[in-house]
């Protein structure tokens, strides 16, 4: 006897053997048509897997409006891409097939590669299988069955998946819709019915199987899936948004930076526009630091390894390293891949007293990490970065308050960013793990510590992750939200009880005991990396950055070549002023000159003309606004200099999307 | 017969064979005593050395007053030192002993090794041979009598050298002066009473033999000769000067900068003070960039190899590089030596037009080289710097204009630093030379504007010097006489033709008449480093710096513990008039605490007492004049800060003494 308790806590009792679909039925037949998923005690199952004959369960079923209910849909559409295209091409190989954040793919090996002409026949072929309602059936085999079923599909990546990466695993499951049969974990909507008319195909990539590079490359075949068609086409809008928005074509376009292969790739030149922009947040940054009492130091950009051995850095993060400079007489030195190392260096140059505590050693400092080439994308993931990064240095009972200052600061600086939608994710650890350095009452005091300082602290929307500490210590991540709803991660607080310790390096301030005690480091940063952030802002604003950071901020327009001598005099007092300008002297029409300013999104307009010159004015065209008529000279420029001062945000704000993260789900087998 | 005239245009005859010592005895006995040297023909000769018996010379007697006496005196008190050595210690191997800027030095390898504790006693045994008037006589001999001649002697080294160094020489010359004997070109004094009593040891230090660290290890002693004992004194006086200025003891001691070995040597880590300085000077120079039409750029400090290839910097330069970084599929990439072929990449990034130009790209870029470990000194001689770069890309109209405004901003920017003692020392091509990049007419026409330029630019000294050109172009650097005498080059402005050519990255723009041209570069570094920069400003200085740059402009000094909250509230306002301040509250006198401000070189102490609250003043001390008594806290405010607004030096000189070029003679063989 089964007994089955539902979500509103009714129970239900059988003697037969029965699915989640029978019980589904059982209670009506609206719900048996519309349940994709079960959730039995906890953990997703099957619609039509067999339920425990005997004892007690309890039973929630998934029907469209749940959010798990999508993601294992998109992984049943997967595997429909996947017989669609081999209903179409011959000898398709296939590899895996995962979902990702906002849809899925499926990686093929293919006699004739796939192009986007062929997407609308691969889409009306998914549509037929949906159309045929057809059911997604598991089956449970050996692992010798698996292999000789594979063997027979003729599915060579699969055989090997089973030989090497599944060498483990006793039995293995299949699922099967039609003809279409997959090595596959699940789990799977009943059938295809269930995945409806919003599919779309997106693009297709090279791959490599399994992400080795020095392995077979495949087509990797994006495309997503939604239980309704709205949100289908606010997603492909969110995409579209994202493609103007980009900063590799936007950077290009507005002249921003630029990536050469002759210097290498994921290295950034910033060009003299861009450079303004970074420079320009620079300034604002050194001021904060400033007013907060931190030091500015410099440091070298390479190190001995020795120094990166004492760090733990190398060889431990080699992979992701430029290797060593080796010498002929064995001395060896690294590519600084973080400040850290160099600015404990500067605190141990001398002796430390309690006095001297908090130290705080800010540097914008330049770092190189490897990433594949793969990964690499604009500014965004690169392999030179320079962080706006700070080592704050101090005595345990003064974590609290730094912790608070460095949040505060993050806090400042994106809002004078006009990014005001963001999260705070709290790492803790997690306490069944022995993967932390440092005594469990020290990880208790602080993570309680800096609970007490983010509830404080007025943060607009906290999580607290257990176990996505670092191993050194707990760390306060800024998750920002851009414009067009995308999550990515910026500023961070971390603190670290590893590198002062005696196995790393030892450090030491004298108490007012007139003893030695160990100082508590922090790593912080709120941009981030200049390349990424700016990168991200480029997308934030889709190139029309506020004034104050606008690498041209207002152009003069003449209205015919006799005011140029007029136009010129303002461009210099414009300058004077200290606003970056230029001038249009063109002889050609006021409304060509206009277009141009826009296209080139100039925040500003002064158009000079005969009467302007008599009267000293100018009228001011907003780029948003459009028209505000004339104005003297002087106002105008006071009115610029009030919206920089202000560090005005006026973006145009653009359409609200669900969010979505960068990450990917891991792969199915 | 021989015809000798002699500088006043006198003639004299000779039918007997003569040396120029029996022409100045026949002038006269005076100048027979006097004489030292002799210039035959505008060549320097012994002057004993015989004359020709026949035809007619210039001949042009030397005396302890002519400049070109000492150089000659000092090589012979270096053969006198040796002698000396030679009797006080036993196994002496002579390696080399030539003459330096300000003195000479003598390589010896020795079984016991000498201590300054034996320089007394040295000295004493020199005194001995100058007492004894040993005459200096030449032997010339051929290679394999001095092969032979070398062997009796022991001296390994000499045979060394004539075995390999000398190789090409069919015969050689010896000097002896009584026992001792050297290999030596010469020339020499006639005999050792002219050295005088002016001889003084200064320091021992370790070398190599012919510089290579794999050879043996030598000592090498230093030592210093004058005509005048009061030269001497003023040369000594003029060493402790620079020992009281030494900028790696002021560095330490001031906390300016640290180098840590497990960095590695050369690579200078900048302490908070120290860095306040650089960004001081980075903030001061940007803004002269942006001023004078500069755009910033940044730019990695790493590049591919084959980057460097086209520049021709690699493998050309690689013994002065770090090795490159190898990855294991062949990549390779190098630390930038220089900044320059990035920011060729930046001007080819776009089409450009002669509108467009000039192009003026800069950057504060942090380039690595490799000094040999025996070459490094404090911040001056380096592993890794920051140039205030910028290149140039113009027109060759352009050239001049572009080559005036930098020689313009290097003048503004060395006399905002109160370095008015400067020469600019143009360096042009060797016409009979082939060295050269670029056509013969391109060089002429150059040279000329550069000339012309020069000449209009009011410059207080300016020398032209042939063959001293790059090979790419001609060259001004300016060679700055610091406050005690001592000249380093420090700004240079450079022209190229080598890069932009059609065999390095051929560099284009459209020109007015639609076609191609080749525009001309500019390199330009109006500091040179800031590591070497701030190296001699320090020495400049002696740690004094002047207001606008000092790391502590002004420390509040409390009469007593009553004071404290008055003084934190001046320390406040100080703060927020942004001046960079602390306070000294400790409960003890006033005279300690204002010792130790002008121990630490502050240049204002604002004093508070009881009666400064009430009447909101502060006792103002001035680090160089002293008590300046009291002033209301806004007057002394304003007094600082149009001090620093204006740049004011006011720094105490020194004594001056005769310029000292660091650079050193070559080795005689």
């Amino acid at each position: 006897m089964l007994t089955v308790i539902l979500p509103d806590g009714s129970q239900k009792q059988f003697d037969r053997a029965v699915s989640s679909y029978d019980v589904a039925a059982d209670i009506g037949a609206g719900l048996a048509k519309a349940a994709v998923l079960a959730e039995v005690d906890g953990q997703q199952r099957d619609l039509h897997a067999p339920l425990p004959a005997d004892g007690e369960i309890k039973l929630r079923l998934l029907t469209k409006k749940d959010a798990e209910a999508l993601a294992v849909m998109r992984h049943s559409a997967a595997h429909v891409m996947a017989q669609a295209v081999m209903r179409l091409f011959e000898g398709v190989q296939l590899a895996f097939g995962p979902t990702t954040a906002t849809g899925f793919y499926y990686d093929f090996a293919l006699r004739r590669p796939i192009s986007e002409e062929d997407f609308p026949k691969i889409e009306a072929e998914i549509q037929k299988i949906v159309k045929a309602d057809e059911r997604f059936e598991r089956l449970d085999v050996s692992r010798e069955e698996a292999l000789k079923l594979c063997r027979e599909l003729g599915q060579e990546f699969k055989v090997e998946h089973i030989e090497t990466g599944l060498a483990e695993e006793k039995t293995l499951s299949f699922y099967r819709q039609g003809e279409f049969v997959d090595l596959c974990r699940g789990r799977h909507i009943p059938s295809t019915r269930f995945i409806g008319p919003a599919v779309k195909l997106l693009s297709v990539a090279g791959a490599y199987w399994k992400g080795d590079a020095t392995k077979q490359q495949l087509q990797r075949l994006y495309a997503t899936a939604f239980f309704d068609k709205q949100e289908l086409d606010a997603h492909l809008a969110q995409i579209e948004e994202a493609k103007r928005r980009d900063h590799r074509v936007l950077g290009k376009q507005l002249e921003l930076f630029t990536i050469s292969q002759t210097v290498g790739s994921g290295l950034i030149l910033w060009l003299p526009k861009g450079a303004i922009i970074r420079q320009t947040l620079e300034e604002y940054i050194k001021d904060e630091l400033r007013r907060r009492g931190y030091d500015a130091v410099y440091t070298p950009n390479v190190g001995r390894v020795e120094l990166y051995e004492i760090s733990g850095h190398f060889p431990y993060y080699s992979d992701s390293q430029f290797p060593p400079i080796e010498f002929k007489d064995g001395e060896r030195y690294l590519l600084k891949p973080m400040n850290c190392p160099h600015h404990i260096m500067i605190y141990q140059s001398k002796p430390r007293s309690y006095r001297d505590l908090p130290v705080r050693l800010a540097e914008f400092g330049t770092v190189y990490r490897f990433e594949q080439s793969g990964e690499l994308n604009g500014m965004t993931r690169v392999r030179g970065f320079t962080q706006d990064d700070a080592h704050i240095f101090c005595t345990e009972e003064q974590v609290a308050d730094e912790f608070r200052s460095c949040l505060e600061m993050t806090q400042t600086v994106l809002s004078s960013l006009g990014m005001h939608d963001y999260r705070v994710r709290l790492g803790f650890r997690d306490p069944k793990s022995d993967k932390y350095v440092g005594a469990s009452e020290l990880w208790d005091r602080a993570e309680a510590a800096l609970l007490e300082v983010c509830k404080s602290a007025n943060l607009p929307n906290m999580t607290i992750e257990p176990g996505e500490a670092a191993f050194y210590g707990p760390k306060a991540d800024f998750v920002v939200t851009d414009c067009i709803g995308r999550e990515c991660q910026l500023g961070t607080v971390q603190l670290d009880y590893n590198l002062p310790s005696p196995e790393r390096f030892g450090l030491e301030y004298i108490g007012a005991d007139n003893h030695p005690h160990r100082p508590v480091m922090i790593h912080r940063a709120p941009l981030g990396s200049m390349e990424r952030f700016v990168g991200v802002l480029i997308e934030h604003f889709a190139g029309a950055f506020p004034l104050w950071l606008a690498p041209e901020q207002v152009r003069v327009l003449t209205v015919s070549e006799k005011s140029e001598p007029y136009g010129r005099e303002v461009e210099q007092q414009l300058k004077a002023a200290g606003l970056r300008t230029s001038g249009d002297y063109r002889g050609i029409k006021l409304s060509p000159k206009i277009r141009d300013a826009q296209v080139g999104l100039i925040s500003y307009m002064f158009v000079v003309g005969e009467k302007d010159r008599d009267a000293h004015t100018v009228t001011v065209r907003d780029r948003i606004d459009g028209d505000l008529g004339p104005m003297p000279l002087s106002a105008a420029i006071e009115k610029l200099l009030t919206e920089i001062a202000a560090k005005t945000v006026r973006q145009t704000v653009a359409r609200r999307a669900p969010a979505i993260a960068d990450a990917q789900s891991h792969n199915e087998y």
